[in-house]
């Protein structure tokens, strides 16, 4: 429901980019769960911005947890993280009043909200709500780690250099590597080639787009439900919220389409008692419920659209076409950025239902 | 929440394949809607099987409206679809107690439900419940129409053939040719090709796969939330539910990903006093809200998971690994028939986000 | 939301008083639930009207569960029960098209749905949809007496006479007692002298109203939500659906107001190593969660609207003020099938907080 | 669904009494409506404990609106109140450890969080957290005053002392007086006695609680659903979420339940080209439906269970019975402060109603 996400475990999301501060209530958690704040940080400093690849604005995110915890675990009810905003420059965005910025929230959020709309840095539609996102993810993470739930997002592809795929198994290795990586990638060397890609766009004041790869591992099966809350309608509902997502697809995905059904089948087998695919073209999904095999999923990450470059727009005070030029402190590419807040997105999908698949097991026999 | 979609104008389904009936409620109609009934009859008859490519189960889909409908219109009160499931042959499925299907709902479903599932014919997982949103998204199409929306869904690719694409701007011609289309596709050619690819693939005993392609023309600029109810995530959301498709993107999708923010961002420009985009990579969709341009969308199907050459499975019995062969009425391929469902929730997706358009308008000026 | 109540166990409720049937969708129930329909039926001929002190109107109530139920028991997916209504007679509100009966819903639907309404025996509003709410009701019932809980109403008071009260420690003999009746009293003779001021009423074209009394027996400590889903607001949401409930009090309620805190406070005591309160004022509730002892509380029902004295209403259609007499079949008191409905709405409201219970169980120590 | 209210316009409720602050967040606000921050102070400052009846606790309640909120209007995003506890003394509640006292949810909130609760002043379970409901409710208050709507709330009795009712048909002027006092009553003697009933209380070591009457005036006709959102389900819903509160009634109410029909139907007339009903026994709601008359309710309030005398309880540490004594701050009667919750909740599900009336329009004819 509009600014809240989940049926058992809720995340409600709220805050402007130049305001007060950011608020996210995780409500359903069970009383009693360990919240390391230390661990929250982390997470939270590897989704700021940092070198030359990435905008100046410096953000410190110092969260408080204002509800919900005491002595160091949950109590059973909300927990609310205020995140302030300090680092702010709204007078960056004086000179676009009224001129939307291609392919940007302006114009919609303009016409939506009736001219009452926040413009300054972008608002409620700021990539830097997703701080919120990545906090409360965190605690997600953390209280899945302890189901033996592992998720991982790695940079498949940016600004055309590829990183190597986790592939329908991955490896525990891989998965650890890039998890504890701002800029998430398996293969060093791929990593460095696009940074120099996203330095190169920037030079020519530009932005690059990628595609972002995430697994899960450790999941029992049963989890999602089939109308319509399956594991793909929950996850893509969470994932599509972080700003410039465009395309998601699970396991074998788009190439699934020109596949035979004797190629996307996985067959089954047991393997030490427990029932295994000996193939993983479904990621991990099958009938919106998870297998136990690992989730896999790809999203699409498009460019930045606030580029430095002149472009084509309207004054809608004047209503008149009219040049525009990006000024401000902008991010050159935000999949690195954007893999922590999927990653998180997916973690919030992931626990809310195992919370449903608590709520409901089947009768004893 | 499960088996309920939409926030203001909510889908509940119920039913299973060879079950009493399906079922499918619409709560939050406004009062004095015109319900055409031929209309949903000829939307039920499209999603129909027919001819050599489809299961030779054969369903008349005689729907009763139960409630909510007075003389001709809604009167403001859930309306209910009970559509009775007659042509049911569920001995088929005797001989496949206790083998899943490789990747078909059977064990997901056999885990989630603890062995308590309904087995005939998919249960509540297959094909056959989509009749139910077929019902329910010709009312929703029906009301999208009265407000100048149209949606058309046809088959970008399927069996290796690929259908000419709606483009950024499909044409209205294209549109309302695909609409009335059991196979929709724009070139005619084309559709016979994936007819004989498909029917060769039954012929060898497999299934074949596609890519859908959806346009929407004639919705206002801001529908949709930023967090997190975006279009794209209700959509996604949504289309996930119809069963096999295992991605979608939307506008550019991922293909953007390669693109640099010059060539994807879309430029604005006034036409006819209008604001306009002069491409549209978004998809008429920048920061989770319409604006105004074709909406667009596509997603992938898988090939049927249920094939007639023999596979390996396990007996879940006998806790021993063994061969299946999947007798039974199945499609060859249900791309064309899921093209139908993909319409119906997108309609419903809209018709929701429309509802929530009209709740919150913003104060007078 | 709407048509559909709770939050984990939730029930859409569908239907008119004459149109094709009415439904009821259950979703959330664990697979594996026995569905006992023998007991379903027992319930909705409870509910039923019958003899001099009812409506002549006769409905056999001949539901069929068409989803969810596969041998017996709950599948995992949607139960749904269609009831057909038969016994219609919609000429007898002809007459009063657009002339609405006081303090009946006439009036406000017609607002409400700008005259689309269903107007045919009160449409949704009518008693007739309460049978929904008791067949689901049903299931919920048997589902909590699996685990150990009894829910019982009686009728307090109606037309002036009083049966005895439960007391704040209902007991097993006068709860199972009142359970079969279909006129619920614990006092055979206050019922009998009910029937005779009912018949009373009757004679005089008039009608009476009276209080229900409902217990609850064996729930666990721990069930409700401080904020904003506690037990009272739970079951106040469900029972004030109830047509006609005017009013509600837990415990001690209204008379609590003028008690001092130390006549209202229940003391806490060990009993057989079991923490009790030796009175219970409380009701069984507080902070807005079970404390273990019995669940009291007590709801008005206001005397059946629609009489046969004349009365004074407006015509809607001349915009002019006119009298009425209202015809066609009514009950000159609800109470005691109103009885059936809030014993069924009372568990429905209980199996949703048990299941939110499940869902969230604190952490292990 | 659990610590939000509401279908349309939802309050999201966290905190604790002694934790780092009370956060309320409010979504689905339209944009560009007015935040009348001097307004929620006073309305803050009502609430606020005063003088020799109340707790010695003092807050400020210097509250920030962090988000939602921009040049004064809401900008169309979740409005979010952060409102800070300063003047907490933990120390009180150490004594209690593991004592609970009687009738209070110290033994509840041990159960159901299993010992990991907050039990700092009384945790979320503190009428401190009314604080947030109180700063919402003013924002709701705001809103429906600009549609005409006018909400007031008085004390109807406390400690044995009545003051004069509202009566069927409410005068503005009665409304307006008691609308802006923090011990509101309609007639200041009744106060003055009232205020020596509770200092007496108090003197005593006891507690003394109350009936609360509300009215709503210039709702328009049609606000409400049949099932299950009726006007007096919605209304209970949000009431009893007040601590304290054990019963409400609208209306006549249970007065209702030993009248016949023909007295408790209000009947119809046309005044001044509107329909009107010449009585008001059903408080302004039929059907569950808003008729265009004051809305009438009342609410019991049980008394305070935090009481100086010696009292029965148990120590769940050791397992054995034990007296307790309460110290700490705390208030000899909440009725007068609980008037200011109950008029904010009563705001929170009228504003909630009329969100969900204008998204559902019924067609034009």
């Amino acid at each position: 429901m509009r600014n809240t996400f989940g049926n058992f475990i809720t995340l409600t999301l709220a805050g402007e980019s130049h305001g007060g501060a950011l608020v996210a209530v995780i409500d359903g958690l069970p009383a009693g769960l360990a919240v390391d704040t230390g661990y929250i940080a982390k997470k939270l400093a590897l989704r700021r911005p940092s070198g030359q690849i990435s905008t100046s604005r410096r953000e410190t995110d110092d969260f408080r947890i204002v509800s919900g915890l005491y002595e160091g675990r949950t109590c059973g009810t909300p927990l609310t993280f205020v995140i302030p905003n300090s680092d702010t420059r709204s007078s960056d965005y004086a000179a676009l009043a009224g001129i939307p910025r291609p392919s940007h929230a302006d114009y919609t959020a303009h016409v939506k909200y009736g001219g009452f709309e926040d413009p300054r840095g972008g608002g409620h539609f700021s990539g830097r709500v997703t701080a919120g996102i990545v906090a409360a993810g965190a605690v997600a993470e953390y209280a899945l780690a302890e189901k033996g739930v592992k998720i991982a997002t790695h940079i498949l592809s940016a600004g055309g250099v590829s990183d190597r795929s986790f592939g329908e198994f991955p490896s525990a290795g891989d998965m650890d590597r890039v998890a504890g990586l701002s800029f998430p990638v398996a293969d060093p060397d791929a990593g460095e080639k696009m940074k120099e890609a996203i330095a190169a766009a920037k030079e020519s004041g530009d932005s690059v787009g990628g595609i972002l790869e995430t697994a899960v591992t450790g999941l029992p099966a049963g989890l999602g439900e089939p109308w319509f809350d399956s594991c793909e309608s929950m996850i893509a509902h969470a994932v599509f919220s972080v700003p410039a997502v465009k395309g998601i697809e699970f396991g074998a995905g788009f190439s699934a389409a020109s596949m035979k059904g004797s190629e996307a089948n996985d067959p089954f087998r047991y393997e030490n008692g427990r029932v295994v695919t000996t193939s993983n073209r479904s990621g991990g999904i099958a009938g919106g419920i998870t297998n136990g095999m690992p989730l896999i999923f790809r999203c699409a990450v498009k460019p930045t659209p606030s580029i430095a470059l002149p472009q084509q727009s309207v004054d809608l005070m004047r209503g008149e076409n009219t040049g525009i030029t990006v000024g401000g402190r902008h991010d050159p590419c935000i999949v690195h950025r954007a893999a922590h807040a999927v990653t998180a997105s997916c973690a919030l999908a992931l626990l809310d239902l195992y919370a449903g698949f608590c709520a409901t097991k089947p009768a004893e026999r």
